[in-house]
């Protein structure tokens, strides 16, 4: 049994990569898939969940009650955390060879909160556990985006303590040309910076992105596309790879 | 005249804190004070707004549309980028000495989307910009969390260009200790991760976390509290320094 967690900023497309990477799942390797939804937002999910976090609370019914829907959204992960215990036990109790597990629409309400990393404290006592965090193209096509986006999959390792392979979906539109045009020239942010302000901040910060420079030359980052289904073996095996904890990739 | 941009994750205090500061720069410094609302999902601010996003668009009218509450986030923001022009150009024509901009409940829709760096690129070339990164103490006061609320300002550094200010709010509640205690001790976490993986990434990561700890001995961080108006002209100091562009800190 395999847990995989699906995470990343809002609109980057969780929900259907979990859906595209379950299906994929089910029919290339004949494998028992179960999908859990953690989202007390979604309205509609393409997949039938075998858990929905919608059963303790709904972001809908907390604004019916008169608040906003950030409000809403905040006071909805509050009530999850409290119930974490029973929510990771059901997922626990489910019966698959993989769960596929799909986060708020928000990711700041899972990953800058209490309830990512209790949750996935949680699920991992009893079953391997990789999170697998989704770059938004949309966001990595400027070089400010870019750095941010490989910094994000290295805060869900510090914030979750599992292993995390990245993604960067979407692969079907054109702003992937943008991404990789801009990984070869990550340095040019350095200068941009440098050139602004001085100081040990700016020290700092120059010495921040050589290491986001590092980084990109070091982590293998897949292409994947819900709507076409690229990239669906590679993110297999690059789960498979980080469950082996061998820490170099292949 | 100068913008203030109040920036943090869900609940860490953005609009209370706005508000907070606005009146102690009206009631200390006798200044001339406008609040300004780009938040298109909240639903009453203890200001009053001189200019309010809402006039173009909230997040209740989309979810009338029949957008489910994350959707509808994201269409807002996405109709709020098509207007930044006109939005930018309202609240140059204000006439105060300060602008307090509160930013959406929802951080990434303004810091991992195009509206917070296209918004600040605008108002920046007409008034001098900074921005008061928002720490909560609630995502502060673990290891992982620390590192994190350290990253975060890093990052919007990064995203919008502007200098950066950080404040841990809500120092009237006693996690406020725990988040000192850490500050002390963010080698731990370094310890803990190194302990459980090898390889290229862990030792990226661990270099990270070296210069997080690094970055925390070097920035001055000042602690506020709407509730009890602690900290209001450490702040004020603050964003003059920030303004001077010394990089180095008195």
């Amino acid at each position: 049994m395999l847990n995989i967690v699906f995470i990343g900023t809002a609109g980057c497309g969780k929900t259907s990569l979990t859906y595209a990477f379950g299906k994929w799942l089910e029919n290339e390797l004949d494998a028992n898939t179960s999908y859990v939804n953690l989202d007390p937002g979604v309205y509609i999910t393409p997949y039938n969940p075998s858990y929905d976090v919608r059963e303790i609370i709904t972001v809908d019914e907390l604004m019916k009650r008169g608040l906003g829907p950030n409000g809403a959204m905040v006071r909805a992960a509050e009530i999850i955390e409290e119930k974490i215990f029973e929510v990771s036990r059901k997922i626990h109790d489910l019966r698959s060879d993989f769960k596929l597990i799909d986060t708020p629409g928000q990711m700041e309400l899972f990953l800058f909160r209490p309830m990512g990393p209790r949750f996935i404290e949680e699920i991992a006592k009893h079953s391997p556990t990789v999170s697998v965090y989704i770059i938004d193209p949309a966001l990595a096509s400027t070089l400010s985006g870019l750095a941010t986006s490989l910094l994000l999959p290295m805060i869900t390792r510090l914030r979750l303590g599992v292993p995390v392979v990245s993604v960067i979906n979407k692969a079907d539109l054109p702003e992937i040309y943008k991404v990789e045009e801009f990984s070869k020239n990550l340095h040019d942010l350095e200068k941009e910076m440098i050139s602004e302000e001085r100081g040990l901040i700016v020290d700092l910060a120059s010495r921040f992105l050589e290491l986001i420079e590092e980084f990109s030359k070091t982590i293998r980052i897949v292409k994947t596309s819900a709507k076409t289904g690229e990239g669906m073996s590679d993110l297999y095996t690059l789960i498979h790879e980080a469950l082996c904890e061998c820490g170099d990739l292949m």
